[in-house]
């Protein structure tokens, strides 16, 4: 890993990454039905993106990307190519990278053979394998065409094709190299969790979260932003009426985080932290520790609400003021 | 390239390459409609493709590895997990590279912006370049599926996202260490022609036959087949009722090459070879150009139509009987 990382080219001596962004699978999925889009949560993210990269804040004419056929749709998709060719760039900072979560993608097919435990020998494992990544893969053509159709020039990169693997569940291997050649020419990468080989395990999942924070390591982006289904971080499940919505988490050296905002009473060593509710790798737990290890690198981490003023101003990098709602993680130095 | 190729491991020590499959665009899509798959030629095509990986022939149970929905189906999908847990393995020799064309995926897109002409700093170019991508993305999504369903264990793989690109056109980096794992625990890689960032152009079309002839140098496989719509290659366009198909087709140490069957009568220096009407990429004289170069490898290129008796004797390897109806390619040493 820490080898993986000093060999590639560092991209921000040209043009730092502004922001990664997860758009996690409780956010873009409905969560209780399978391989279903959240179509309205997902449009938004996208049209958001597409305003937190526009230079102008204006909105200027949309160079739609899909021109592929719809389901349902009965005629061919029209393309003003004379159009598109007399326009000069995009007008947006397409610095961003984004990473999806599974969802109710990929979950079930995951489960239903074990693909995490490894073992590729088992017929059932090396099924589960292949239907995990048709499903996740889906997912990941799904959110590229949403994007290219709010104008984002975005680009599908699945781990296991780039050859990212794990040993033991660790990121072991993880060139970004082709990620950095795409951030260069104006493209936005698109990743997503995945299926990938495992070189003591055979095979094992990789989470979304695992590769924002190799991610975040190897670009050092000006911030990260993790989209979900609850407005951040709470004292407890989000259900429950008393939770309270963590404001804002300190995080030293060590990797101890300590609350600031809001002031609890007593200790928060007893806190039941909750991200959200359905999560179909690592869950809370994880994604608390990914993004505090974030914030140990110094980049701050917001946590927020899909298809809100609060996701809006979050992807902006704009979560200063006193009625922004959501959690920011940041590096108590 | 030469660089590139004998810096990676070679998997014939442990595991030789059986067979690369051509899966041409004209045979598997309808090229008269947009983003239109030829649903027989296509599910016959990975029939077929079982049956000559299948170790003992007979009809074992199939596998089936795609668990996501289909368009339409109201119920979701049934997974026999005790069943293929209690299953010894697959019964099938996988060691098979599947590469496909683009057909009516793609075609559109990268013709309508220019894709193969480079100049991302176009609007056109870069918008052109993502469409494309998106489009033979989701006809690879598709060839998976249809693979998985057949009990392939199938792996799709986008060159683009492989880190594969060229330099003016020619093949300048094509690392090929991730589909020599995937191969190595058993998967069967599914990669395809791809819009691939180009050092001088910024952006370019990297072809299938291409893909084909480079995997080729380096997996040294036993035979190569390239399925397409017509018998195979003629001495003049296949709907010409005077078209000769060629059966036998030798290639020297220079590339140039000679028709060793039929034999015509005079010269066949002015002979107008036709393998596919419809090319997305390159047309007849590429495609010719690049199965004589794999076939200067010393390796047998097998050229016929999918669907057929035919097809399915040259993915067993078998096209020595006088009633096999197809073109060979081979080396005259």
């Amino acid at each position: 890993m820490a080898e993986a990382t000093q060999k590639q080219p560092n991209p921000t001596a040209s043009r730092p990454v502004r922001c990664i962004v997860k758009l996690g699978g409780a956010a873009i999925t409905n969560k209780g039905e399978l391989e279903s889009i959240g179509v309205e949560n997902l449009r938004s993210a996208c049209a958001q993106l597409r305003q937190a990269m526009s230079h102008s804040g204006a909105t200027e004419k949309v160079a739609g990307m899909d021109w592929s056929r719809r389901p349902g749709d009965p005629t061919d998709p029209v393309v003003d190519a004379e159009g598109l060719s007399e326009m000069e760039g995009l007008g947006l900072d397409t610095n961003f990278v984004v990473v999806h979560g599974a969802g109710s993608f990929g979950h079930f097919q995951a489960s239903r053979s074990g693909v995490h435990k490894g073992g590729l020998q088992s017929t059932l494992v090396k099924a589960g394998f292949v239907a995990t990544r048709i499903s996740v893969t889906s997912l990941n053509q799904e959110i590229v065409r949403a994007l290219a159709r709010e104008g984002i020039p975005s680009v599908g990169m699945s781990p296991f094709a780039c050859g990212w693997s794990t040993k033991q569940r660790n990121l072991e291997s993880a060139n970004a190299s082709q990620i950095i050649q795409s951030l260069h020419v104006g493209f936005v990468p698109v990743l997503h969790g995945d299926a990938v080989l495992d070189e003591l395990l055979d095979c094992t999942i990789l989470s979304g979260d695992v590769i924002i924070r190799h991610l975040a390591q190897l670009l050092n982006p000006k911030y990260v932003v993790f989209l979900t289904d609850v407005h951040g971080v709470y004292d407890r499940p989000p259900s429950d009426p008393n939770a309270v919505l963590l404001r804002e988490i300190e995080v030293d050296d060590t990797g101890s985080w300590s609350i600031v905002k809001p002031a609890l009473k007593g200790s928060n060593k007893g806190v039941e932290i909750s991200v959200a509710a359905h999560d179909t790798t690592g869950g809370m737990e994880t994604k608390i520790l990914e993004a505090a290890a974030i914030a140990r690198l110094g980049v701050d981490v917001y946590i927020t609400k899909v298809g809100t003023e609060h996701s809006l101003r979050a992807l902006q990098g704009d979560t200063s003021s006193e009625d922004w709602l959501g959690t920011v993680i940041r590096s108590s130095k």
